[in-house]
C-alpha cells in the first residue's frame, strides 16, 4: 500500500519514454555482435534477432509516450535510471541463453549484469567455448556500461536540461559531477568524444603490438570500461606479453581518472589539472601501492623489474577496478593482498568509468575526520573542509559520510547471505566487495583463476543486485528496495 | 614543532594530579592479588611488592601538583585519560614480568592492555601455568577496566563538576553519557554501587552452582567487565555444566545494557526502560541472531536445546564483547560465523561495560540513511532523527557517521599492518576487529581455542594500541597519534 502510494507519484510516462529510448539504442547496439556472428559464420543469428526485435517491439511504444509534466525531480532520475539498467540487463542476457552459450538464465542475467556494470566477475569456466559473437557482446557491454547507457542516449536524444542533470547524476560515478558546458546534452557528447578516442588509441597500440583484430577490441572494450572480461581463460596474462601488459597497465590508469582531466586538457586549462587533489592522491596511492607489492612480492619473481610489471598491473586493474589478471595474485603474501583489498574498497577517480568508493569520497572523508580531531584539539577554531582550493559544502561532507556508512552496511548484509553458502571466510567477505566495487575477481575460490559458478542462485542474485549497487551508486536500487520507507505520514500530507 | 606546541597548551598540572590519583588508586588495587598470593603461599611477593611502590613513589608528588586553571577542555580530558590508561597498564604489567609467568615485556603489556580495556585477547598458551596471583590479578584488570579507571577516581576523589564531565565522557563508553543526578561524582558512585552488586550476586550464584570461590570471583570479574580471561585452558566450557553456561549468559547480557537502565529501575522509572530503543534493539538483536544460528548449527549438537545453549552463549559473548566461549565457534558454518562477525563490529549498548561500535550509533545511522533515502523520495519533507521520543541533534548525528568512518578507517589500517605477518584472511581481518571491538578471540588462528602469541611483536604493538582505541572510543588515542594536526595556522592565531 506504502508502496504503491510511492509508485503513483512519480513521474511515470517520463520514466517510460526514458527506458523506450535506451531500448531502442541497445537494439542498435545488439547489431553489432550480429555483424560479428556473419564475419565468422556462426549459428547465433536468432540468439540476436530475437532480443533486436523485443527491443524494438517494447520501445518505440514507450517512446512515444508523452509527458505531462515538463520537468522530472531527482527520484524519477533515480527511479528511471535504476529501471533502465535492470530492464537492459534482462533483455542483454538473451543472446546467451537463446544460443545455449549460458544456458542458465540466472546464470547469463549475473554474467550480463557484470557487463554492463563493468565488474568483470564471471560464472564462466570455459570463457573459449563462447562463440564469438558471444564474446564480442559480453566484451563490448563492458564498454556501453563504462560511460553508461543513459549518458549516451542523452547525447543523441532531444531532451531538456534540467531532466538530462538529474539522469547524468544518477548514472555518472562520483560524488562531483558537475557540467563541463552550459548544456548538459553536450557535456554527454564531449565526456563520449573522448572515451571513444582513447579506445581507438588503444585498439590501435594493441594491433601493432600483434594483437589479433579481434582480441583487441575486445580486450580494448574491456579496459576502457574497466570491466575486466578477457576472451582467454587464462586473461591478459595468456599472451605473455610485457609490452601488452603495460599498453594495458597505463591505458586502465588512464580510464581511471575522470574524464573532466582530459577536457581540462583539450581546452589547454593544464592548471586545473595540475590542482586536482584527486587525481594527485590517485597518482600517489598508484606509486606507493606498487612499490610497496613490488617489494613484498620480489622474491617471487626473477627480479625487481618483473616484479614490479606484475604488481603495477595488478595494482592498476584493482584500483581502476577493472579485473584482468596477469598473475595469480591470490597467491601473493597477506600484506600485498591486503593492500589490493583496500584499493577494492577505495576504487578509482569520481567521473572515472571505474567504480568502488572513489578516491575523492575517501579523501573528502579523511579531511573530515581530520577537522573532527582538531575540533577536539581547538574548540574555539572551525576549519572549512576545502578540495581543490574550494570549500566543500557541510551537506556534501555529510551525504559521503552517510554513503560510506551506507556502503559498508549494504556489504555486511551482502556479506550475511552469501555466507549461507558456506564457503571460506575470504571468499565470502571479497566475493562481496568484489562485486559491489565492481572489481570483477577476489581472492580464494572467486580469485583471479577462479570463477563464480560455484555459488548458489540466491548469492548469484545477491551478488547482482551488490554489482548494480555498486555501479549505479547505491541509491537507485537502494530506493527500490526500501517500500517501507513512504509510510503512512506522507500519505497524509500528499493528499 | 608542531607536537611540542599542542603539548604546550595542554592543562598539565590537571593531568599530571589525575595521573597521580590514578597511580595511588592503582597501588590499593594491587594488594588484592598480594593477598591472593599469601593465602595461596605463593613467592609473588616483590612481583607486586615493586610496581605497588613505583605506584606510591610516582602517584604521590604528582598529587601534590596545583592547578593553575580551575578547568579543564575535552582535550585535556581527553589526553588525560588516554595517558592514564597508558601509564597504569605499563606499570600493571609488571607482576607478570618480574614473576616470570610472562617474561617479555611486550607480551606482559600487550595481556596487561588486554584485561584493562576488557578485551580478553590472550597471548598465553597455557593459562593454568600461572600463579593463583597473577591469574587473580589478570581477571581483577577486567573488572578494574570495565568501568573505567577513572570514574572510579571520581567516585573517590574530591573534584569539580566541569571536570569530571570532560573525563566522563572520554572515558565512558557509548555516545549518550549523560547525567544521571545533577552531581557527576554522586553518578559516578551510583554507576558503581550497581556494578558491585551486579557481580556480588553473580559470584554467589555461581559459587551455589559448585563452582570454587577463587573461580568464581575470576569468572565474575571477566564477566562483569566483559573481558573474557578465563582461569581454564577450555575456558568456561572447561565446566561443562549448563547451570553455568545459562547463569553466565544472562550476567554477560546484563553486563551489555546501559547502566542508566539499572538506576531506571532502582528509582521506578520503568517507562524510561520501556521506551528505550537501544534496550529494545539490543534484545532483539540478541533473540534473532541466537534462532538463526541455532537454526544453522542445529546438525553439530544433540538436540535443538543444545544448539540453542551454544548459540545463546556465543551470541552474548560477542555481542557483549566478553569473549568467552563454550564451544570452537570457528567451526561453525560459515552463515554463523558471518553472524559473529558482525555482532563483534556492532558491540553492547552505550554506558554498558561492553565494547565494539554500540547498538545506539547503529540505530542512529541506520535512522539516517533511513531519512536521506526519504529526501531523495520526498525533496519537499526533513524528517528529523529521533530517539526515545527526543530528536537526536545533527551535529550528534554527524559525529556518529564521522565516528564509523574513524572505526573503519582506523581498522582497515591496523589490518594492513597485521597483514605482514602473513597469516590467512580470517586470521589478519578478525584478529583486528576481536581487539577494537574488545572482544578477545577473532576466528582462525585467534579463535577461540587459538590465541595472539604467535603474531610478531609489531602486531602485538598494533593491536594493543587497537584495544586501547576500541577501549575509549578512538579520539583519546588518536590525538596521541596526530602531531601533524595542530597546524601554523593554529600556532600563529594562538599567539
Amino acid at each position: 500500500m506504502y508502496w504503491t502510494s510511492k509508485i503513483k507519484q512519480l513521474n511515470w510516462s517520463m520514466i517510460f519514454s526514458i527506458i523506450g529510448y535506451v531500448l531502442l539504442v541497445e537494439s542498435v547496439l545488439l547489431l553489432f555482435p550480429l555483424i560479428v556472428n556473419f564475419i565468422y559464420g556462426e549459428n547465433d543469428f536468432i540468439a540476436y534477432l530475437i532480443p533486436i526485435v523485443l527491443c524494438l517491439v517494447i520501445g518505440y511504444p514507450l517512446t512515444l509516450i508523452q509527458s505531462k509534466k515538463g520537468f522530472i525531480f531527482a527520484r524519477d532520475g533515480l527511479f528511471g535510471v535504476g529501471l533502465s539498467w535492470i530492464v537492459v540487463s534482462m533483455i542483454g542476457c538473451l543472446p546467451f541463453v537463446i544460443s545455449q552459450d549460458i544456458p542458465n538464465y540466472i546464470d547469463a542475467l549475473f554474467e550480463t549484469i557484470s557487463g554492463f556494470t563493468t565488474t568483470g566477475s564471471s560464472i564462466l569456466t570455459n570463457i573459449e567455448a563462447l562463440s564469438h559473437a558471444n564474446l564480442f557482446w559480453r566484451s563490448f557491454t563492458h564498454w556501453i556500461g563504462g560511460m553508461g547507457i543513459l549518458v549516451f542516449v542523452l547525447a543523441i536524444v532531444p531532451g531538456s536540461n534540467d531532466r538530462t542533470m538529474h539522469i547524468m547524476r544518477a548514472e555518472a560515478p562520483g560524488p562531483t559531477i558537475g557540467k563541463l558546458v552550459p548544456r548538459m546534452k553536450n557535456s554527454a557528447s564531449i565526456l563520449y568524444a573522448i572515451y571513444i578516442f582513447l579506445t581507438i588509441v588503444l585498439i590501435f597500440l594493441l594491433c601493432i603490438g600483434g594483437m589479433p583484430l579481434f582480441d583487441s577490441l575486445c580486450h580494448a572494450f574491456g579496459t576502457a570500461g574497466t570491466g575486466g572480461f578477457s576472451i582467454l581463460n587464462s586473461g591478459i596474462g595468456g599472451y605473455n606479453s610485457a609490452y601488452f601488459d603495460i599498453v594495458i597497465t597505463i591505458f586502465m590508469l588512464l580510464f581511471g581518472v575522470n574524464f573532466n582531466m582530459y577536457y581540462f586538457l583539450l581546452i589547454k586549462e593544464y592548471k586545473q589539472v595540475y590542482k586536482n587533489e584527486e587525481f594527485k592522491a590517485y597518482i600517489g596511492i598508484v606509486v606507493l601501492s606498487t612499490l610497496l607489492i613490488a617489494f613484498n612480492i620480489r622474491s617471487m619473481y626473477a627480479n625487481i623489474f618483473e616484479a614490479l610489471r606484475y604488481s603495477s598491473f595488478q595494482v592498476a586493474t584493482i584500483i581502476t577496478t577493472t579485473g584482468y589478471a596477469t598473475t595469480n595474485f591470490d597467491l601473493w603474501p597477506m600484506f600485498s593482498k591486503i593492500i589490493l583489498f583496500l584499493l577494492m574498497i577505495l576504487g578509482a577517480c569520481a567521473g572515472s568509468t571505474g567504480g568502488g568508493l572513489k578516491v575523492s569520497r575517501f579523501l573528502i572523508i579523511l579531511k573530515k575526520l581530520k577537522v573532527d580531531i582538531q575540533r577536539l584539539i581547538h574548540p574555539q577554531k572551525i576549519d572549512a573542509i576545502t578540495m581543490d582550493g574550494k570549500i566543500v559544502e557541510d551537506d556534501l561532507v555529510h551525504n559521503i559520510l552517510s554513503y560510506f556508512c551506507c556502503f559498508m552496511f549494504f556489504a555486511f548484509f551482502c556479506v550475511l547471505i552469501v555466507s549461507l553458502d558456506n564457503f571460506d571466510f575470504e571468499t565470502t567477505i571479497t566475493s562481496v566487495f568484489a562485486c559491489i566495487g565492481n572489481i570483477g575477481p577476489g581472492f580464494g575460490l572467486c580469485g583471479p583463476m577462479g570463477n563464480f559458478s560455484q555459488f548458489s542462485n540466491l548469492s548469484k542474485i545477491v551478488l547482482s543486485i551488490a554489482m548494480l549497487v555498486g555501479r549505479l551508486e547505491i541509491y537507485p536500487i537502494i530506493i527500490f528496495l526500501t517500500p517501507f520507507l513512504s509510510n503512512k505520514k506522507h500519505k497524509k500530507r500528499n493528499i
